[in-house]
């Protein structure tokens, strides 16, 4: 049948096909490759970076999406047919309303910026990033301008990460959220009890680490039939097919919880995308539909269950077997309090799970300053601290435990850190739909047994892959669009029981 | 500077890129990918593979490499642009002389004669097989006819991968050493004292083994700072770039030779390509100029080093350290003699350093009968069996261990055996003129010092990669074209000192 729409899937494929070798460049760079490589790997990403670019984005394949798209517009709303095209039109539209210029500025600029930004983190020296940063923000709002936005340039940032959310629900969203949850914070912190965590503080043999991750990832449900778990210094999850998709995970030696958890975390994207829909192989849909829906599967796989008791009454035997001499004499109840404790703390990757959004809820707020100009890079230390101060109730004692943290200001990546965020809630808000609709599953849940909950998740998130916008998506699986409420009541229960309030 | 040279060398560059990205996905596929993302991730490699074809056999890349050629027509002989833009001609002349159509039904025709072929394998079945022969020796012959030659239909096929060699100096060649090795071999075999190889038959654990390949990696100068060792079925080394040249080995849990002279040879293949002039850098230069030159390292660093009495004077107690109850009470002598131990076998791969090229000398006479039409398909059992005989005076019990031992054929990939044999004498004439030039070399290798050998190879083999034809490579190394006397001097003194003859 040689339709408009058969000649578009080919080329589909074939830019699909395309962006996955540019993801396994970029997997064996982190995973395998050795560092000397490096000068040569990166020509060799930039090369296909822009092959692809040239393919997505050429007239050719413009005229061939509108002609495809005529095809299409009688179709069912439902059809995938007419999803994959409009996603496709979407994307197109995204990579040709930035510049040729601003596209080739951007890779300048983020090139040393990335240099100044680890420079000045390792001399804990501001200074050194700071005019590297006004270009980044420079280049962030010329972005904006080019893809459009309603209300402010902040919602076109937004909108690359999370297809139709609004800087302003997200506002109003996040107050809620640190409404909530300061002053549970502060009651945490100043009445609350002391939880020892020293258990998890211990010599753990890596290769043991490796093997106790893989067990207890394969019983949240990962397939390693279809994955592979490699060793990274900032661990990821990518997939090349839903029949390859893989993990990554760092190991401390001296402490259980990043190689642990961190391989939870990976799984939990990784099933997304192994759960999505074969019919949408080597398209655009056979990924997740947004970083906020991806992330709220990371989170509830890493927490939800990971750090459940339920999950620990089941699992805890086989932790226990692969370190006998650190925890045969550590309780279950104690292990599930330690991997709980809540503590304020500077960087926002080894945040717990009640003060996790507070650090995200502040990089949002001086995102947007920073775009609308109501805030100059030179004055980000002090309002990041101010801020710290205000969420938190701490101060950190260099910049490089403050603003200088995180790497995506360096990438010109502004935008992006809300949907961690809304990850946390959108995990709760689907944890709460499948417990209300099916009545069996707190019971499950209590003594570890998760295939009710998986199933769940796949029928109503992961085998639609981007077929659905997050906030259709969250609809049909919660009948509801984002809430906060779902996230609120959960941390004040759970951590209100731990610490005893 | 805008000239033509420049604009076709970024052209190169952008060619190389993606035959790297290609020869990644082919390099994870077998040491990494999980086996279920197999069906994706050969649509990958298509996908690139034809992108790449249409990349260069352009009319506008032939346009570009005539003009370029124009501006470096009068450099000197020796130039590298010269030399570059002649290899990028030729390479582009010889994609576009095979017609689309031999090229489709040559994918089509391996990819079912290679499943056919590893049935009648597994079945020991030859007639399944046969039928997929005949098409994969007519692909063979009309590519020949397509890419044109001056004497027979074999040149053709021989000088893809062996530039400017002849079916008639092979054929001349392989003549000498069947004359000078078959003898030897029956001296050996009627008059000979026997081996006992039995202390290579050990329980050795597998990481212990994949420790101290590394260690004997290492020191025969393979770096691993630009390097990697990957586990795979089927051995082999690639490199991205000279920074990124990767080995592979197998591991037999109760035999040591498959993965510790596996290591050595693939680390061969690699130091070559890490050794390429840095000037090469993502041209068609940075790689081997032959197959048989690549192979005439693999084998030295194998056979010439890793066979060598006084290398293991100075590396055996590595490997007794590494095994201390296997080879703890087992002297270097012994030890060396069981490594070299001569026994006809049927199966090439496994064969020893003196039997290994009538393997081949067997393949090549088969290989050129098939194709001047002098043998069929049909025949090729019983014509093996007779040369098999013939040549190493056993027959195989079964055509498994007989014609169906291989996969070339089943890809339709003729003319490449000879290049393991021409690897095999190219590396004693090589070995030979270092010996020749550097006085203190013989007592230095003695006690297992390579460094002046490895200087040499690197001045005079490797940093060259491509730029030289096999010929020119190995006429300025040793004063003289391919020569097998070296390599029959080499075996007949070895094995007459280690048989006692």
């Amino acid at each position: 049948m040689s339709t408009h729409y058969n000649t578009l899937l080919e080329k589909v494929h074939e830019l699909n096909d395309l962006q996955k070798a540019i993801a396994l460049l970029h997997w064996d760079r982190e995973a395998i490759m050795p560092k000397a490589g490096m000068a040569e790997r990166v020509q060799q990403m930039t090369t296909l970076t822009r092959l692809a670019h040239r393919m997505g984005t050429s007239d050719k394949f413009g005229d061939l999406i509108e002609r495809a798209a005529e095809e299409v517009a009688d179709d069912d709303d439902e059809s995938t047919e007419k999803r994959l095209v409009a996603e496709v039109k979407w994307q197109y539209e995204q990579a040709r309303r930035l510049s040729p210029e601003l596209v080739k500025r951007r890779a300048e600029v983020t090139g040393k910026a990335n240099g100044a930004w680890q420079e000045a983190r390792a001399k804990a020296d501001f200074a050194l990033f700071e005019p590297y940063l006004e270009q980044t923000i420079d280049i962030a709002r010329e972005s904006a301008e080019q893809y459009g936005y309603d209300q402010q340039p902040y919602d076109a940032l937004l909108n690359l990460f999370e297809r139709g959310m609004t800087t302003d629900t997200v506002r109003k969203t996040f107050a809620a959220v640190s409404d909530a949850t300061v002053p549970l914070l502060q009651a945490i912190v100043s009445d609350g009890k002391q939880i020892d965590d020293s258990v998890l503080h211990q010599a753990f043999a890596v290769e043991s680490q490796k093997a106790v991750a893989r067990t207890i990832a394969t019983a949240v449900g990962y397939d390693f039939e279809r994955g592979y778990l490699g060793t990274v210094v900032h661990p990821f999850a990518t997939s090349f097919s839903r029949n390859d998709c893989r993990i990554t995970s760092r190991w401390y030696p001296d402490f259980l919880n990043p190689g642990l958890f961190g391989t939870l975390h990976e799984s939990g994207h990784a099933i997304y995308e192994q759960g999505t829909d074969a019919a949408f192989s080597r398209t655009p849909l056979a990924r997740g539909t947004s970083s906020g829906i991806h992330e709220s599967q990371s989170r509830l796989f890493e927490n939800l269950i990971g750090r459940s008791y339920g999950f620990w009454q089941a699992n805890y035997s086989a932790l226990q077997a692969a370190f006998p001499a650190q925890l045969g004499s550590v309780t279950c109840d104690q292990f599930y309090l330690a991997i709980n404790k809540v503590q304020p703390s500077f960087i926002r990757v080894e945040a717990d799970e009640l003060t996790y959004n507070l650090h995200i809820i502040l990089r949002f707020e001086l995102e947007i300053a920073l775009l609308n100009g109501d805030l100059q890079a030179h004055d980000v230390p002090t309002a990041w601290n101010d801020k710290m101060q205000q969420l938190l109730g701490i101060t950190p004692p260099s910049d490089a435990q403050g603003c200088l943290q995180d790497m995506h200001w360096s990438a010109a990546m502004f935008g992006y850190f809300p949907t961690y965020a809304l990850g946390n809630l959108y995990a709760v808000q689907l944890y709460d739909a499948a417990l209300a609709q099916l009545p069996a599953l707190k019971s499950e849940l209590e003594y570890g047994e998760i295939g009710g909950l998986f199933s769940w998740l796949h029928e109503n998130v992961h085998r639609h892959g981007k077929k659905y916008t997050p906030d259709e998506l969250v609809t049909r699986a919660t009948g509801q669009s984002l809430t906060h409420e779902p996230f609120v009541a959960y941390v004040t229960k759970k951590f209100s029981q731990i610490y005893g309030l």
